[in-house]
């Protein structure tokens, strides 16, 4: 079993949480709270620079000249055609200017900060990629649902849309690979320590839902 | 006057040796020897995942959101659209494997690699921004002869074009502005450390045109 497949299983019950967490399920029926929904935004409009950065990081970090173009590449597209999601979205709920700017951080969104700046700091390609594995892989597990009838609510379809589709797959399956490649040479305290980031980000993935939903 | 402005005057005997090198007359002309043009493409390519990583490393290291999506989307194209440039003129010249993957480097190859992972390593915005800036400045400089005749040479013309035209200059312009801002708020040991990564690739540049016409 690969290392990915190894810290997904030993974190299920949070993953699990996560994916199948209450925030999702009404994301999919269309029945957020709306005052959920646009804590959760604001709150992730937090980390959208932090996440660019550390993908930055990534590229910096690759070990490789073919998967650092493939991280690139990444990054080119999040900071170009993705990158306006977030103002249109704080736009459609008209949030206030200093809910944009400053808003009012929840542990979760701390939490977050704290990781993607100590995985960017560090330099080292295994704690990136552990980072944005769980960021993305867990989002492509509650937003791939083939057989579900997609919501009527325009943003919470493109937020699904968004993190669906063979393209962000084949993403996910890139991070996947590397992140095995990347950690398969580590000795076991290296590995731990990597381990250690993976979950913790599941438990921010987990919290974060939470959040939104105790918002309301 | 700007410091990106003082340092180019500081260092102009050297930037307009490089700019005015016979390697670029003779590109513009259609005349570079291939051997010296065929070694010349051979050694860039042997930074161009070095720049690329640098790059990232740039994004990583900004200070500012706005900053670090230009800088995010222009890696974005250096990884996409301009990525197979390199495959392309390698082929044309029908160089073989052992000079794409691993060839002799010549000395200004080595000083670039060594200066580009300074600036990587380091995480500072300020230093990777000297060694963007002087790259992409100085080929700017070459490159923008609006008067001239374009060469007939396909090859020739393309890496011209790829170092001149609005986004190129816009681009130019982004570093210039990002690096006064950045080495505005440095005291002098720092501002000098900068300026000494500045002179440091003017003079790369130069040794880096010497070496091609040198491989004749």
């Amino acid at each position: 079993m690969s290392f990915s497949a190894r810290l997904r299983e030993h974190n299920a019950s949070t993953w699990d949480a996560a994916v199948g967490h209450r925030f999702v399920t009404e994301l999919w029926l269309g029945t957020v709270d709306p005052a959920a929904l646009q804590a959760y935004f604001v709150q992730d409009n937090q980390f959208f620079d932090a996440f660019v950065a550390m993908l930055g990081a990534t590229v910096a970090g690759a070990d490789r000249p073919g998967p650092r173009i493939a991280l690139a590449r990444q990054l080119g597209l999040l900071a170009g055609p993705e990158n306006d999601f977030f103002a249109r979205v704080l736009d459609a709920f008209d949030v206030p200017l200093p809910d944009r700017s400053d808003p009012e951080l929840v542990p979760a969104t701390r939490g977050f900060l704290d990781l993607m700046h100590h995985a960017r700091t560090s330099g080292d390609y295994a704690t990136c990629l552990a980072v944005l594995l769980v960021a993305e892989w867990l989002y492509l597990d509650w937003a791939d649902r083939p057989d579900a009838e997609p919501p009527a609510d325009a943003i919470a379809l493109e937020w699904i849309d968004l993190h669906r589709g063979p393209a962000f797959a084949a993403w996910v399956q890139f991070l996947r690979t590397e992140f095995d490649r990347a950690t398969a040479a580590l000795d076991d305290p290296e590995q731990e320590r990597v381990a250690a980031v993976f979950a913790r980000a599941v438990t921010l993935e987990l919290e974060f839902f939470d959040a939104a939903c105790a918002a309301v």
